[in-house]
């Protein structure tokens, strides 16, 4: 900063040596850094909050067009219940909605001026001043930087005081975490096995250097080394909280890179999710397929639901155990087991509606209608 | 979750059989769990927000009553410039609203009931209830077991859309540095050689094992301990954003202990903030007597600025650098080095008056003014 | 440790009143936390390295068993060329060695004794001792309490000289980190579509309290979930290294928990590997079915460098670029496509061959062979 | 890599197209990559070796030179009983022989080429070799490698056995906080009302833009930032660890910059160091004008101990106890309230020699001697 302040001196002194009196005239070097640091986070959180619009954008249409395409809803690595396509889609959005919430609402009301001079008092500036009211100067002075910048006015000088920063941290720390849940999940439905998703494609993007056949998912990897990036990163962020005194020796500095970083992996996260969500293909008759894989004992619950009124919820559910583990160990399907059991009662062809994977995901639709609509 | 089914079930059907039928009935363990945690969570927030208020209106009182307390700023470690501990009591107030806040915000509408059964789609719940419109079901069950347990109403089944959990771990790791924050100072404030605040005491705390002259500043390194235990800990919880599919296989299991300890650490870092700030002795005598010691040097940039519109400001600047290093040099004060020279042309005692670093915390009074003041 | 002195100090004067006198007498409470720290931290250690052993014996028996049996190597979720199951269960078992390896270093050498005094200078010991010769006392004093403990003598005292918590950290860490990837490994075989793995059943184990037909991985749930928080809170533990003069005010206490958890998250997943690694299921059915999956794309890399000799590398591997690409586009079989390109000029018999992928796994076998053979 | 591969291959292809045909054949991107990062991290860490071998070499100076300087033990931020300034460098350098030890492991035996292909079977070698016995083949190629590269032999390919990534991180986030650690004493003994080291001056370094009289401790700054931020991003590289099949989609990735800014602020901070140890100026004046600041209350462990035998342990405490609250209350010597107390019967002249702070030293000389002999 001492060179800095010298440089822009010598050139402001070029123009009118009167105006280099007043270069760095009761503020000190942290005012300036803080001042630019929140300058550069606004331009970076702008980008970063239209790419979460854009992105959002682009699920909304692909949870609306796939509200009924049924899959096979995962947990635990496992196949549960049917699910569909939409809904995963629009959980996608939702959490891109939420942090496009938490990016905006840092971006429009939590990136202040700093201006504290020497050690947060603005002595400097008063005295400069000369005879004044110090609040009514204060305010003015504050307000000024605030509207010459576009900057908010901060409640106090904050140079050890670092909300600003602690939740520029959360912020993006939550969008590359919501980035990298959209980046998982399309792996897992990528794999070679699953073929359930395509990333799109674009010359010579994810060819491998060794083998031909291969069109890696680079976007969702991308997404997901962000992903794992940043909220180690924010963590440093959020620790320098612990700054002590007027300002403190290496809090203060430790933000700087950790910053930087964060804006930039989060930054480019959100920019390629725009690609990877505007562009995904989705393959409903994989998805189809591989609903079929369990011989229906995906539907068990179903069954078991079924049953209870009429055995009761326990010895329904018991049954239901006996039969899966069976369809299991036999390779049969579900209802072919079920309809040997005679404590099932259901006809062949009620049986297969109910086995039929497609017909059995719940609320899915409306779920997704409700998260679809227009929100205050 | 398996036995506490089995447990609860014979409860409910040794009162009435019919309504064991309805106990765990379409929803899944993480249900139970989810919802479970966010009651936790709650009773937890409200008691770390209650603490968070008594302990700003300590802070307020000390502000108010330190409002013109001169003291040493001190910056990367050494004395700057004076400020005033009314000041640096409403910087920590400032800090304790924020956090409240936060811990306010999730609070009141981040903590929502859990309710997707096994994949989300909330079929079981569906195919129990028998023909039913499925959205408009959908809306009154979630409706009502929001109202039974107070939560809020999601919006998507959230099995592994962690927002309700990043939330809680971005509120608490703020609030934890936020309380790290005033220890950090509070450590530099009772060093022996500093003295000007000493920690309130009480029978038997803070007496050392091997040391009898010694009452170790427990509240404040409770404080800070906490401080440096949250971030990681709420690190590890933003990272289960992660989770894969419908529901993850780990990501979840890895937020139970971190987010107990997450809550238990800050609430007891809030709880004894309470004390620490209502019982904080503060000590205007050592505040003078450390801000004479730099012999008025702590007030350079003030003579600088008043030399600087019959100097200029760089050489202004520069006759303060040599006689700075002269009077560190020599021990001799700043004023009587200042008086020896010519360009200086300031009668003694105006000089006197400047040198004085009770005159020279510029606009402290009314930053604290402003920072008390009732806020919407 | 004020009370627990004083309880101590009954208990022996109840036997021995002069012996009493020699309670506590020197040291002080870090001491004894500290040196309590490393005596749990030993048992702990013993245990997680011999799980590590038990599991590390079992992976072993697996690599030997597997050693040919060929299965797709998946890279960026993707089928890349052929692996074996031997291979990967030999890199499982590395991993653990290497676990062993660090957390045995740590367990031999690098847990001390803590015996410093108020401030590290064992001066209290000095004056109770009375006229001895300092260093040869202090020689004798460490030597037999760590003869005592049986722990290291540490170089010097080490209130805030952290290294062996830093090395307790680091080496749990890597172990949690090591187990972790064992766990995402074995959760990417036993996805439903995937199949190649199954974990050990026990009765009640892993079911869901919702479907009837799941058998959760829990196993490696709970590895991965372990993994998933040991890192952040030992990153906690590393941070303690700032500790500031002779005894820190807070970051000594941020150790107690944290360190705890390490030890109990780690010890738990090391306990639960034994257990999924002893029972873990193959299914080399299942795994050649899988390798079929892409029609023999899967050895692409194979044909391009048989091709390279005769059409020259870049020429053979831009062939191969466009008949997979073909071979996708058509879902015929690559052999069928090659077969009808003259350049290929390979008869079927060896083209059949060729593409077979489970003659395509490399130096699989002798890496197992290696990795197997003892090392010093 | 594409890319590079092409533009090598084009290099090559000018001075030998024969040649051109054996590039990257057989390998894949990531052996290139992480074959790179070794060599990149082999060179920085000779560097930091090298640093911190000259910063301990300093440090035994100055723990030479000041082996019987007294200076006031600081624990929890209170003075404790007296040490000395050459058992806090021979502490420092510790610090710094097991961060060297620690590095130079790394560097020795735990950097080694990645050769693994596409799959981390060598396939792709072995059908360019043509007809070979495959472990020899593969024993000779890795060694060769090793050789031309001066890098270790891995056991097996590490693509997602990231044990040398975690070894560094481990190595790396010792090291900084092993610095951090100094750099928080420094600061500490730096404080304006402790004055008992200064950093080393430079023309303009840690002058202020603000502030004429200040002259900032930028180094112990300097090294206390890296500290902060290198713990966390080495848990981001401890994590990955978790990388999935045989090669991981965003696990690796995500390695890259974060291993990149742990090599850089780590070594930044040991090369700052040298020029911090090499050039701090200590000030024994301040240290004993420091240690007089309680009135002797920082002795009162020694009187305690003095008066033991005769009054027994507790009574000795207890006496201390009120002896140093009256000194403390009233202001006087502790000397001085001892006279008056019959119990206490010690001569006024031995109760002088008692109370003298640079008499109670305990063994810091003999650790020093012990600290700085040559070991194997």
């Amino acid at each position: 900063m001492v060179g800095l302040v010298r440089a822009f001196t010598e050139v402001v002194a070029a123009e009118d040596p009167a105006a280099a009196e007043y270069v760095h005239r009761g503020s000190t070097s942290q005012d300036v850094f803080d001042t630019g640091a929140m300058l550069v986070a606004r331009t970076a959180l702008r980008l970063i909050r239209a790419d979460l619009d854009t992105a959002a954008h682009a699920l909304a249409r692909l949870a609306a067009e796939h509200r009924d395409t049924a899959m096979a809803g995962r947990t635990l690595a496992l196949h549960a219940v049917p699910t569909t396509f939409g809904l995963k889609a629009a959980g996608w959005r939702e959490l891109l909605l939420e942090a496009g919430h938490r990016i905006g609402t840092v971006a429009d009301t939590g990136l202040p001026v700093s201006l504290g001079g020497a050690a947060g008092t603005l002595a400097g500036y008063l005295e400069y001043a000369g005879p004044v009211e110090p609040g009514a100067y204060l305010d003015d002075l504050v307000a000024a930087f605030a509207t010459e910048t576009g900057l908010a006015r901060p409640a106090l000088p904050w140079h050890t005081l670092r909300t600003p920063i602690a939740d520029l941290a959360s912020a993006l720390s939550f969008t590359a975490g919501a980035l990298g849940k959209i980046a998982v999940d399309v792996q897992s439905l990528a794999r070679t096995e699953v073929g359930e998703v395509e990333e799109p494609t674009a010359p010579g993007r994810g060819s491998s250097s060794a083998m031909p056949h291969k069109r890696n998912p680079v976007l969702a990897t991308l997404l997901r080394s962000a992903a794992l990036q940043v909220p180690p990163l924010a963590t440093g962020l959020t620790q320098c909280l612990l700054s002590e005194d007027e300002r403190s020796a290496g809090g203060w500095h430790a933000e700087w890179q950790l910053l930087r970083e964060c804006l930039r992996l989060t930054g480019g996260a959100a920019h390629t999710a725009v690609e990877l969500t505007e562009g995904l293909r989705i393959r409903p008759a994989r998805m189809t397929e591989n609903l079929e894989l369990t011989g229906s004992r995906i539907v068990s619950e179903r069954i078991a639901a079924v049953l209870a009124p009429r055995l009761g919820k326990a010895a329904a559910r018991h049954l239901l155990d006996t039969a899966t583990a069976e369809a299991e160990r036999t390779g049969q399907p579900l209802a072919k087991v079920l309809t040997d059991l005679p404590e099932v009662a259901l006809d062949p062809t009620e049986l297969a509606t109910l086995c039929d994977p497609s017909h059995y995901t719940g609320a899915a639709g409306p779920l997704v209608d409700r998260a679809l609509r227009p929100r205050a």
